[in-house]
């Protein structure tokens, strides 16, 4: 039916995201209760994860992508892309476990992690051994299962036989690019490795590539796109991608924390490699040695509310904070000028233009 | 071109396995190096990894069970169902990497596991945190790198989409059946489970559905076999795929060192909650407090030679050890009479035997 106000139907999507999500994980529900013991409790666990689980982002964009590229919301493969959409939910539900593991944060979402969770489980039931390993290996295979079932999902969809085997290459480029990119991060972090360059590298296949570029990807060869579309969205997508995590990596230092939810300077604190810190330092090595020794010896510490203003300063005057702001304005420029001379639809323009704008514009 | 002595080509199935692994991580190369840093050095150690490992048991089953359904080892599809064989290898792999983390094992197939690996790649680089967080987070990673690259694997061996259609739920079911005997293997250790039926649960999702009847019915799929042979497969498969594992538990605490490779008595120090355990536990229950009160005190502690040899006397006196092998008789037995009187090819069905053989009589 379709609906006078939102023709694209791009309003109702998280919800209808949602309820894909709820259907798939009642289609498992028979082959949980065979392996039976506790095994129903812990799927429940994820399912709740999943189900409280954000924006949803990623299917945004790959809807969006699918109609720019003339999908039709109304016609009879709507609902199979849909759920191939979600699927990707399932990916980050994964993604974000396991990470969580990785960064040892202990919680997502407002809610305890999945390893603090089951670590909780563990103490409260008075089981032998340590807690936190428990919690950890519950973890691990939790997030092993939302990373099988995102391809279980994708694969029942009801995609065309045609359409799966134009996707199986894209979707298999995302996923070994984000694991990808988080191995980067997490060898960037321990070498403290100080280039721009790998900044880049990370934020563009844990970010970029995985976030925008590929979900748009995956929504232009649903609907069968050529090849000219396919550049286009992916130099969008790339451009928009880089831009929002550098706006990320901003906020990061510089957000308010009554908007975003985290204490002041937080990125400073975990020690996050960033594009703005490696251009501070890159800048602070040619002209101002005492500012590099700073930007060195206080990274990845427990800084107090006033160093963390000290080192906003010397981020400013080091001219990295205005850099960083060029940077994004040029991404997302480029970005435009792809997607405007693109032969995407004028309606699937307008809503990516304005994704872009949301994601790079933000305040929290 | 046909080879005389092994028309069905399964001596050298394990060099074929390899073969088609070897070329799937070079297909991933181009992507591997446009993500560039140290992800390549990172891939090449899961490769090596992956390329070490063991008897190829699940691709052999899946191929056998093709076979036997009337596959053609010189047809126009072997190609494709070896590739898609070969690709339970790298499910395997990813179930591994991240069993040894869970597990904290050192050492598999010889060499240190992967997170070990990477923890010592830390140490030795002079990195930042700790090492052993490095080398877990690596592994995580890692491990799920395998898990999506199996996917990957299975969908572009170059299955008819018929043949896809049929592969997925059966897929499906594999991977979430194993990650359910996982958890509920964890569940249980800390729990300390004493019952028969929660250890006979793990043993049929952990081990016999995941590494016989799931690849042999694979196989079934992959040649179209009918609902029947799909059925005897399964019937076969999980009862041999049992007797495996309680072949495998005797061998636990009685094997011999010297031709296992494993310390004596080790699964009683590693407090697995075997069958053999649990039936032991429930005949001292009915009848012998002192020796409930041995094996309760005794699992999962560091013990002496002495002290394994006074619990395998126990575990023989309680009966404990004839009815494990009465079973391992009877799933035998039911197993064989269900593969007899299938449909298989009579080539099939000498292979399949040979196996089973092989999985329930062994010494080590």
């Amino acid at each position: 039916m379709s609906t006078g106000a939102d023709p694209l139907r791009t309003d109702q999507l998280p919800d209808r995201v949602e309820g894909a999500l709820r259907q798939f994980f009642a289609s498992r529900a028979a082959v949980i209760e065979t392996v039976g013991g506790g095994y129903r409790e812990a799927v429940t666990a994820l399912e709740s994860f999943v189900l409280r689980g954000g924006k949803r982002v990623r299917p945004t964009f790959a809807w969006t992508g699918w109609l720019g590229a003339g999908g039709d919301p109304e016609g009879p493969d709507a609902e199979a892309v849909l759920q191939a959409c979600a699927s990707l939910e399932l990916v980050q539900a994964g993604a974000l476990v396991h990470d969580d593991i990785i960064d040892a944060s202990t919680t997502r979402r407002g809610f305890p992690t999945i390893h603090v969770e089951f670590g909780e489980l563990h103490r409260r039931s008075g089981w032998r051994g340590r807690p936190e390993q428990f919690g950890e290996s519950a973890a691990i295979l939790l997030g092993d299962l939302a990373l099988v079932w995102a391809d279980d999902m994708l694969h029942s969809a009801g995609l065309a036989p045609e359409v799966v085997a134009r996707v199986t290459p894209v979707w298999s480029a995302m996923r070994t690019e984000v694991l990808g990119g988080q191995y980067l991060d997490i060898a960037g972090e321990v070498a403290a490795d100080e280039s721009v360059e790998s900044a880049m590298r990370v934020n563009r296949y844990k970010t970029a590539a995985y976030t925008i570029e590929r979900p748009l990807h995956l929504g232009a060869v649903f609907a069968g796109a050529d090849d000219d579309l396919i550049d286009a969205y992916r130099r969008f997508g790339t451009g928009i991608g880089l831009a929002f995590q550098l706006r990320d990596d901003l906020l990061g230092v510089f957000g308010d924390p009554e908007v975003t939810g985290k204490p002041s300077g937080d990125d400073l604190r975990a020690g996050k490699r960033t594009v703005l810190y490696a251009l501070a330092l890159a800048a602070a090595d040619a002209s101002d040695p005492a500012a590099a020794e700073l930007l060195r010896t206080s990274i990845g510490t427990d800084l107090s509310d006033a160093e963390v203003e000290r080192i906003r300063a010397v981020l400013v005057e080091l001219g990295a904070v205005a850099r960083v702001e060029d940077r994004i304005d040029a991404l997302t420029a480029d970005a435009f000028e792809a997607l405007d001379s693109s032969g995407a639809t004028e309606a699937g323009k307008e809503l990516l233009r304005a994704s872009a704008l949301a994601a790079t514009r933000r305040v929290a």
